[in-house]
């Protein structure tokens, strides 16, 4: 089983009619949550921050079409009304609902369209594959495909799904998670086990650099296959996103590329990540890699803006398809292009073709790494996000 | 008179053949420069930030066309070759002369061409329009046109000449900036001022975020009209300046609007800086403004990941042609939209057709203020970058 329901405890049921989504998560257990740190927040986001407070989840339901952003008042009410709609299909309270929305800005939810489609599912909460499929398609807005992970372990599994990542869709955009864990955690352990992982993985990865309004993500341990080692759960947990991150990196916005960048031998973990961000960022690498371009100026100049201080001297730039590596620059000398090293150069190139490429930026100045994870840069974004009307 | 040429003491000269240009500028002046903050530097940016410290120059030798730039040892040879070459034909010594690069990295000097072309302008060196235009000329790479600005106050004159901005072009980006004072100012006065002015201009301009290897501002002072008012000096040095930081925004690759965003009531200077950089910068503001829509969302969702703390609920967001301004959203409430404000949507929408797009975004949350100036992105800026190859 490849879904969320692959976790003991995870029901699941989802419906997408038109632009209007809607899925419902029934797993009981302790939770915990990260969101956006964008200073505009989406409703559903304020009501959550203080709600997860206490810990605990019996289940989650989120809408797309519609982020309840800049809605005020009625937008409180309506998001606590999505939890109320979903504690009663779940046959508990409304202070132990999730409750998440992706869509458009600045609009007050259609809350008869999401009552109606909680009452018509809720009788369809299943746990099996198809029914986490279902949820899965149901929080998609523009992405192109649903993204599922899956880790099992000896004696637990960890399930998630996401959708589209930051601000990539017209208006649309949000990265939500919802990962599930029959192993048992308190929330606190959640907490933290979660705040490592979505450093690593959700927040490193970068379509167009734009934060949404709306990004959470939401852990729930069911407990239901008793306690794990902590090691073994945070690394599992650590795989789970890593995969969804790199599934919306795959996805984003006219993306015909995913582009992987690791820092290495950096002063910290940080520091390495900071780089790794920028360079997979920028507008011009992520151009050149559209053009299939092995552009190792644009590499390094990208790195030496990232804030993070190293010797610029000291650091080897290499590109690989995942099979064949190119070192294009070591330490100050040049070992690919067009006058000294042309067969290097034609090597490089050739590699660009692939549809995964991955960029090593050795900076000889520390020992800690870091990867993250883009997309190329092409017409069709620009098409996709300067045609869209408000 | 519209280029440096109106300012007493100043002559110049130029030469662009292919893609190899080449600039002279006689000034004999106290002196001031600013440089890029991007850890690889070109190396004429190596010697500059030595040599400025004397705070005295002669003249600049400038070629387009090579960045000098990941060329070690040789490429500093060549820098310094560069300066004495511009010595001998200013007769001086190689201590007072400035040197800036700007072309493709990652390639040695053609130092052979540089003095071929220096030894045939420098007869040319002239005080009159066209000798400043044909300077101007011979620093563009991509540019489309060249950027000339000047600021005639009473008793003194502030001009300047500049080639496009950040690493906006492909593989050969760079902003150069050359600017000269009649006015009398110690190399001191001239920093702080240059310092101030170009944090408000040229620090301001977001063409795709990127940071060149080469940037640099000089300015120089031939003092032969004697001292003057230091205030009066730095309000004309830094219109001088953000007329050729909106010329290099005008100027983006790929661009059909310039955005000027202005950041009212903010905590500070920086903060208000640095959320109209952010706005200005973001991907999908600047398809939005290509896409000629009006979209609010995108400009908060910006404003609010700029890592500035305000009141989002406190924010009002407007736009203008410069002729007409329409109130999209004021402290929470929305004024423009298809629902129920459909006739402030059309206006909205209307003004978009505009060439220039000004946005403004007042925080309520303090006194300052900050304008930061970029352009938009389309099929053309992704064209160009993507389809070069080294």
């Amino acid at each position: 089983m490849k879904s969320i329901c692959a976790v003991e405890g995870v029901y699941a049921a989802g419906i997408k009619e038109g632009k209007f989504g809607l899925a419902l998560i029934r797993a009981k257990g302790t939770a915990a949550a990260v969101f956006t740190k964008n200073l505009f927040v989406a409703a559903p986001v304020i009501l959550m921050k203080e709600r997860m407070e206490n810990g605990f989840l019996d289940g989650v339901i989120v809408n797309s079409g519609n982020a309840n952003v800049y809605t005020g008042e009625q937008g409180l009410l309506d998001a606590r009304r999505m939890a109320e709609i979903a504690a009663e299909a779940f046959s508990t309270t409304p202070d132990k609902i999730g409750v998440a929305s992706t869509g458009v800005i600045g609009r007050f939810l259609h809350i008869d369209i999401i009552e109606d489609q909680c009452k018509r599912i809720a009788p369809l909460l299943k746990h099996d594959e198809e029914a986490g499929i279902n949820a899965a398609n149901a929080i998609m807005t523009t992405d192109l495909f649903p993204k599922h992970a899956i880790c099992e372990r000896p004696g637990f599994t960890v399930a998630g799904i996401a959708k589209g990542s930051g601000m990539i869709a017209p208006n649309m955009g949000t990265m939500l998670a919802f990962i599930y864990t029959d192993a048992d955690f308190t929330k606190d352990e959640l907490k933290s086990a979660l705040l490592v992982a979505a450093d690593r993985s959700f927040n490193r990865v970068v379509v167009d650099g734009d934060t949404s309004t709306n990004d959470c993500a939401f852990i729930t341990a069911t407990g239901l296959k008793g306690k794990a080692d902590f090691g073994e759960f945070c690394s599992a947990l650590e795989e789970v996103c890593i995969s969804l991150a790199k599934q919306i990196a795959e996805d984003g916005e006219g993306a015909t590329k995913m582009i992987e960048v690791t820092v290495r031998n950096a002063p910290s973990e940080e520091d390495a990540a900071e780089i790794a961000r920028t360079v997979v960022g920028s507008p011009l690498v992520k151009t050149a890699v559209y053009g299939e371009d092995p552009n190792w100026g644009r590499l390094i100049a990208a790195a030496g803006r990232a804030g993070v201080v190293f010797d610029p001297d000291a650091v080897t730039v290499s590109i690989s398809d995942g099979d064949v590596t190119v070192v294009l620059a070591r330490k100050g000398e040049i070992l690919a292009d067009d006058k000294i090293h042309p067969d290097a150069l034609l090597k490089a190139k050739g590699l660009m073709h692939g549809k995964k490429i991955f960029i090593d930026i050795d900076l000889d100045y520390g020992e800690y790494s870091a990867t993250a994870w883009g997309c190329d840069l092409t017409e069709k974004y620009v098409e996709i996000n300067g045609k869209y009307t408000t």
